[in-house]
């Protein structure tokens, strides 16, 4: 179906609105009457600007307070009307959104309103005009779609409709299915939005609240298949007040919002794009570091051997158990989105890429393709190979990967092993603090794979990035938790595969000025965190230290073994449990803007200790600033 | 009566919440269980803090979910218990707040919930411990304080007493009455918050939208009234749960706080500060400009004159009818807070400082000293006339002053007049365009007065300056307003006197990023804003354009007499409308972070043509950034 947008879901001037609605697919805008009265541009030159971007002006919007008053105010709403009519003549608009009155002077009669309407829509009719009546969830009277429809029929006029918003029936808790008692060619217009399910005044939920569809909890699928049910054909538009978006760059966000309309007409069985292909598992994590020592020494320490080196790139393998990360030391290698700017000691050490070992890795890139991410090419170098590659919403590149496996190309073979003699001096010329050397059982504690990876959001893109992930790469997404750490809370929501062998924490700090710094993690599973702290220590790594206080709040709420929590207190372990089990983690120091984490999760255990993310968000302050 | 503040009402970690709380007054703090868990000091180490910081650890808190459970779980939560009263020995704290239980293990059982109680408080006793029950608005069974005490009174223990909290009690919409039936010796603990009115869910309310009283919209002052009657001798106590507050810095946070519940005590009868004096207008508004020739053009262009030049520096009186600027090109003046950062062309032009003419300046100032208003040096230079003066929050000083009035001193004589001969020529060499000489009528279009200054707030300090304004200066503060500009959601609020003659917009921008930038105008009252407007262009000046499209509208909207749309569209000239008459307005370009407004005023016009606010924001920045 046809999408379109209207301009109050994007910031910027109206110029900048509609280059982004054209660039991110839109096939029509729905003008914002503000955003008009706001532009340079007089009418005939938007429309001119919309022609030149392959964009039609579907909706004009909205006409308030217009019906069910007294003659007097009615033909004074009629004269604003025409007004407005010749604006839209002027802009190629054919049809206006009239909203349910909210006027005081309202009165409760249906029939007045139909009158009304219909000596509107007779007006309307002769400037080429369609009239559509939307039903405010916070009308006077009128507050219910199919009150809004009653209206419309017995006002009997051509040139008069009615509009549905999802945001107006669903907000309420009205039942959709009655729609389908509405002829399609009756409902002019479908404006589309979500809402997180907040308990709250309408009006004020809907001014600064609502997002793209499958970013709340609304039923706005369930919804739209009522409306195409109905036999409605024309555009899915989306109409999104949201306080964020209003600040964000209007790119992204439109690219966004169109990728939500495409997951949407997929939910409701309108559109079949490529089926997702849900990685199984992390292949490996990349990371840049102009000065490759500190975050050598921090993987050594966690008991990493540097396996191979890329044959041809600055990129060494590092690897342990399923755990692999490459470690990039070349100049610049991102290719998508500005890097946020380094901070602290170790520079621009950062998690570049990750790669996730897909059933299917062309069918990822094509479901990844056809929902907008940005697609990075094949191959870095002549000699590499093909290897298929997204952007996530971060900057963050999303490589599908098929590690080792027969016929298809694998990106190991990128690399060559390091000789065993060699493996010792690593691209920093510091040799290998050998785990065998210290003593500690080369076994116990030793990193199976990757449990997660954090990664901080910008802070105007976080229903972005949990939509993007969730619909490109098929994850699902857990609860969101708000974590308090000194200076403000963050949000934090994950998403995984159904087995947990892909985990990805996706947070956003308190407030957009903190983007420069996001920082991120990566958490490796052990089982036996003890003696993953004990070796890491033994290695010469430093844990971050944990305070007292903690302990002595966890004996209060758990009973530990004789000597366990000792142990725990000693190391700066971290304990948390839900109804599936226990997970036990500790933390490295942060170099530039990553840490790592070693994490013991029992098997149930579905969290990420969100519970003692305040206590290390403390400890990581105090590290950085003092305590 | 004695003070206190819950640390998590402050942002930072434990030693800077502190310090803050100290700094700003308080007698007390009630420490937040998590910021104790995440501090590296020992509780012992926290109590000899407080101990040399003068503060008394007055609460501990909270224990949740202990009461109404079964046995074999109270057993748990005794032992849970006993740990944490170990914990205030050690801190110090002899009060502990128990929260009505949201465990879905909780039974409906007031017999069973004051039996665990008692039990709970006669363990307490051994620890020299007092036990706060608190109902919580959400509490499982247990959610109105009345049920509460229902409960402490059957349990009949003498370490059990009750905890009212403002915000559980008004925002469920309880009447306080009940209050005055409560004992005041059992009522342990009193905590305070305001909110404002929101139609929310009350747990998400409470804990991110809470603000100190006379913030909000809840009557905290009657509550307490009723508290203070019931014989409760304790601390008045302030837990604020504040997205905002969290980011903010804690030591303007704590002043601010301690700044409500001085008004608050007072609002309740409870103490008498100096009374405030309310100002009867704008003496003067001044300018500092590191470079003086735009903004002297600019008020030239205005019809301004310079008249007078101050006695011993570089600070210029320019005069037109009552509107009075001083305009200072000396070195940096600021003696209070960080000047923002200069932006755009003009370089560090801004309002660095207010005059209020003022019935009793020193009574201002005691009142705002009273109200802990930074007070400024009396005298900027040995022969300079007294004045008393105090900053505001977000850094503009406000001088109270007694213009010309006999026996009081006057800022006027530290100024020297302009003689007539040399007035035309400014402290920029530039030669006044004299407005007789333009050929324009002198009066028609002359600038009356100063009709308001519009003042945008640092991002975390809105709700601290509309308090300050109010209570410090005895202003009333009108309805908030949102106000869309490209890039995200304006808010508005106004402060004024009861005849307008003191009329400040404060405003806020979307996001805290934007501090650095914050703009600032002064708004010019004439008779007849098209004379003034055609005198400015007259004399050279530039006025912001405004869209045609928005003339368009103003067409739809209101009926003009024949010509007059034409020339408001010719000169760029805004119209808006309340029940009260009409407001007709425009702007100058703007100079470093300042611009000028002539506004035209019907003596029952409220407003500040907010609905006009977006088309301007607009088209400044149209004008920085091109449209």
């Amino acid at each position: 179906m046809r999408t379109s947008i209207a301009t109050v879901s994007l910031s910027g001037t109206l110029t900048e609105k509609l280059t982004a609605a054209s660039r991110a697919g839109f096939d029509g805008v729905e003008i914002f009457e503000n955003d008009l009265l706001a532009s340079p541009l007089a009418p005939e030159e938007v429309r001119a600007r919309c022609a030149d971007l392959g964009l039609s002006v579907d909706l004009y919007q909205p006409m308030r307070d217009i019906e069910a008053v007294p003659a007097g105010e009615f033909a004074r709403n009629l004269r604003r009307a025409e007004h407005k009519f010749e604006v839209m003549r002027r802009l190629g608009a054919d049809t206006v959104l009239v909203c349910s009155s909210v006027s005081p002077h309202a009165v409760d009669d249906d029939a007045l309103a139909a009158e009304q309407l219909h000596a509107l829509a007779e007006r309307a009719q002769d400037f080429g005009v369609r009239v559509a009546y939307e039903a405010l969830a916070w009308g006077r009277h009128v507050n219910t779609y199919d009150h809004a429809w009653s209206i419309v029929r017995a006002a009997d006029h051509p040139a008069l409709g009615t509009c549905l918003d999802s945001f107006h029936i669903l907000a309420r808790g009205c039942g959709p299915e009655g729609i389908e008692d509405i002829p399609g060619e009756k409902i002019f217009f479908l404006q589309l939005a979500d809402a997180p399910l907040m308990a709250m005044d309408v009006l004020q939920w809907s001014r600064h609240y609502r997002c793209f569809p499958g970013q709340g909890g609304l039923d706005v699928a369930g919804l739209l298949g009522h409306v195409v049910r109905a036999g409605y054909r024309g555009p899915l538009s989306l109409e999104v007040f949201n306080d964020v978006f209003r600040q964000a760059e209007a790119g992204p966000t439109a690219v966004d919002a169109q990728r939500s309309l495409r997951v949407l007409q997929e939910a409701a069985g309108l559109a079949e794009p490529p089926a997702p292909v849900v990685p199984t598992g992390v292949a490996f994590a990349e990371l840049v570091a102009p000065d490759a020592q500190p975050v050598s020494a921090l993987l050594r320490a966690l008991g990493f051997t540097r396996t191979a080196r890329h044959r041809s790139k600055p990129v060494d393998l590092w690897q342990q158990g399923e755990a692999r990360v490459l470690l990039n030391t070349g100049p610049a290698v991102r290719r998508w989105g500005r890097p946020p700017r380094p901070s602290g000691s170790g520079g621009g050490t950062a998690l570049a890429a990750i790669g996730l070992e897909s059933p299917d890795p062309a069918g990822a890139a094509r479901r990844a393709e056809s929902l907008l991410a940005p697609v990075l090419p094949r191959r870095r170098a002549p000699e590499d190979a093909p290897l298929d590659a997204v952007a996530a919403p971060d900057g963050t590149e999303l490589f599908f990967c098929a590690t080792d496996r027969d016929g298809l190309p694998s990106w190991t073979r990128d690399f060559e092993a390091v000789p065993r003699h060699a493996e010792r001096a690593g691209t920093d010329g510091v040799p290998d603090a050998g785990v065998a050397e210290s003593g500690v059982d080369a076994d116990a504690g030793a990193v199976r794979r990757i449990d997660h990876l954090a990664l901080t959001q910008p802070w105007h893109q976080f229903d972005e990035a949990s939509l993007f992930h969730r619909s490109v790469l098929g994850l699902r997404a857990q609860e969101s938790v708000d974590v308090a750490d000194p200076y403000g809370l963050w949000r934090s929501r994950a998403v995984t595969n159904a087995d947990g062998g892909v985990r990805i924490a996706l947070s956003v700090g308190p407030a957009p000025g903190d983007d420069g710094a996001r920082v991120q993690h990566i958490a490796l599973a052990t089982d036996d965190v003890v003696a993953a702290a004990r070796r890491f220590r033994a290695a010469g790594g430093r844990l971050l230290p944990v305070p007292g206080n903690y302990y002595d709040d966890l004996a209060a709420r758990y009973a530990f073994a004789p000597g366990e929590l000792e142990t725990y207190r000693e190391l700066g372990v971290l304990y948390d449990r839900d109804e599936g089990g226990a997970f036990r983690h500790c933390y490295t120091e942060t170099v530039g803007r990553l840490f790592f984490e070693l994490v013991q999760r029992d098997a149930g255990y579905r969290g990420y200790g969100a519970q003692n993310a305040p206590v290390r968000l403390a400890a990581q302050h105090a590290q950085r600033y003092g305590g």
